[in-house]
């Protein structure tokens, strides 16, 4: 990749920032990140956020869902370039994912100003605000706020697993709950939003490409599966007696592989809450999440369709109650073509060779966003694919040259 | 059943202390009780024993390893006649297991001593710490320190959810945990425990019998079962390059109940951990803990290897490492065959009919005690057989019948 700016000075900003973020929210149990959107990790995160707008003279504001903005230019203007991601986590979740955007965006605009670059449309970098739900349950809430696909009575009802609602955990962080809403006049003024992000897969890993383009996201969704047994001695009561939730739970868990694997599909049961969860009581309730996606919406209900089903024959045969809520569903992405096609001419300009465009099945706020701005996507090659753990990696040559394509993109967009 | 003493004194008995200690530890989420070792909620049940104990002026001491004794009599003496039960509870456990234990032989006595009879040998009601295993994993933690079947070593690395080692929670509580371990001079000195429970089944249920005789306990015991996977994002990760443990833990489940029923025992899985437990995450790691039993130990001990093999199979084809650690194991218990046919003929002479002579699979420092004291036990008739639930019943009127066949015990063998 032909860059104006050295790779050396592209890898300096990376560490000095990265330095400063990367002991935040670690846990040191797992090696992973516990940022949970709203708690004292979270804060420090933001206040890291703040810190880097200041540090540039950009205009920091945070907006009424929560999110944090950091503006270079007139932060009243339209037509505005944004670029940014998230800076929470997954329980145990990677480095990369969130902050690598937010990293490369501030690394981006220091390679803007040192080439002696100055937009002509207002350029800002974006932190979204809770974008993982590890504490809330629902993905995306600032940018599913702001678009008004996440309404303010649905926000006001979202819960942590202590029973903290949203709105309380944001005032107890300072940040004014009232406020939250669609903030469709702000999208307005946005001509573009660019994402970047530590690719969640193995696509580019076996290719001579660091940074690919994205094409869609899958659709996807979270149910929530309520089996409602009767909580017993597990000693004493007889196996015919029983309405045991776990193995309606067990049942339905390899049910869904089974039905994902015949549909080309993914899903996964990753969480699970029992009631009392006492090792000699049959238990009570058994709460079991569902994350299902596939390559389109027709397969993705069909999927989720037939899980429901085996679990509710399976309920009736163990006298178990099935109660499903959806708790999200994100319908398909396709990201605008218009953009994407001039992210990959710059691309291919700036690096003499073409740039795969790819999909994803995970959910991203470009994804929230796209159904108000046209929004484009980079992702950088992760050579293991794993992510939302502790040893999700990207080589550090990788992720400047992922710096250096989002500002060869922000340049071409805000600055000629 | 003939008593010597109005039922309606006996009942007016039981709801003075029932009023008492109903509310403590309550959680009304469920109506069930959270009353687990060295909480708050157990030091509030601790000193409801202590004010029985001052309120009678029975000698209160509270042995080395925290389990609360109530004298009449000298307590220094041998031969001595003991009563009593736990006070603790599992989560969200119904209100019976235990504390009716107790209350009732405080009701005994104040039974034997209206009626005028006076010990001739020492007699105690004992409260056992930490009965039911709920915090720190291993059930009758109290007795099994007392008989030295659990050593202080062992003792010294139980450590509940939260990190928190046993020693040190028994510390916080102000019991002195550098005193633990067997206590043989204390046994010694105890020629007869008598336990009265609330049934856990519904052997007495169809029958005109409110109280029955205990003949044996199961042999039970508790194993871990850790599968250990791979974190990955749940929407980018390709089926076949998954290693998660749910799967095999789902599978794992359902061949513990199909193995179960087919040796005529018993196989449960009530308890789980999950991490990260998020719901965008396959997880790292499954925790569950199997809860067996069966009427006796080769039955046992072959069910739980063929448990452990099916377990083994499917880790190896979902990639997934298996670690199985048996927490706890109690041998089959026969109680002592003298003092049963002694309680049985005392109890037959005050009624007019035979009592029922019953086995049960909970676990019980009857159980423990019975390895070197002479042991019985009672239970009181349970109309639904739900034990450790919130729904957990006994009719105050079998209730009463109870108290007055464990005051004819006490009497038969303390006072004549």
């Amino acid at each position: 990749m032909t860059v104006r700016q050295t790779d050396g000075a592209f890898a300096d900003a990376h560490r000095r920032m990265w330095r400063e973020l990367l002991p935040v929210g670690r846990y040191q149990g797992s090696g992973g990140y516990r940022r949970y959107a709203w708690t004292a990790a979270d804060a420090e995160c933001r206040a890291w956020f703040q810190e880097q707008a200041a540090a540039r003279g950009l205009a920091y504001e945070v907006d009424r869902n929560g999110n944090q903005w950091a503006w270079w230019g007139d932060r009243q203007g339209t037509d505005a370039v944004v670029t940014g991601s998230h800076l929470d986590s997954v329980p145990d979740g990677g480095a990369f994912d969130g902050p690598l955007g937010v990293v490369s965006s501030f690394a981006a605009v220091d390679a803007l100003r040192e080439r002696g670059a100055a937009p002509r449309r207002p350029l800002a970098i974006v932190n979204f605000g809770d974008e993982e739900g590890a504490r809330f349950g629902v993905a995306c809430v600032g940018s599913r706020l702001a678009a008004g696909v996440l309404t303010p009575d649905q926000a006001a009802e979202l819960r942590d697993a202590q029973g903290v609602r949203l709105p309380d955990a944001m005032e107890r962080a300072g940040q004014d709950p009232s406020a939250i809403g669609a903030d469709h006049e702000r999208l307005a003024r946005i001509g573009a939003f660019v994402e970047l992000h530590v690719e969640q897969g193995r696509c580019l890993a076996d290719t001579p490409h660091p940074v690919g383009v994205a094409s869609a996201i899958w659709p996807h969704g979270r149910w929530r599966f309520d089996f409602a047994g009767e909580a017993n001695h597990a000693g004493t009561t007889r196996l015919e007696d029983r309405r045991d939730p776990m193995l309606t739970y067990a049942n339905t868990v390899l049910a869904a592989r089974k039905k994902a694997r015949l549909a080309g599909a993914l899903a996964t049961f990753g969480k699970v809450a029992v009631e009392p969860n006492g090792v000699n009581a049959i238990p009570s309730m058994v709460r079991g999440w569902l994350d299902s996606r596939a390559a389109d919406e027709a397969t993705l209900d069909a999927l989720v369709a037939e899980i429901e089903k085996a679990a509710g024959e399976r309920a009736e045969r163990d006298g178990v109650g099935l109660a499903v809520t959806r708790e999200s569903y994100t319908p398909v992405v396709d990201f605008d073509l218009g953009l994407r096609d001039r992210v990959g001419s710059i691309l291919k300009e700036s690096t003499g060779i073409g740039v795969p465009v790819l999909p994803t099945g995970a959910g991203h706020d470009a994804g929230i966003l796209s159904s108000a701005v046209p929004t484009a996507m980079l992702f950088v090659r992760n050579p293991t694919g794993v992510s939302h753990s502790p040893s999700e990696f990207a080589e550090e040559e990788d992720c400047v040259a992922g710096t250096a394509a989002l500002a060869e993109v922000l340049e071409s967009l805000a600055c000629r």
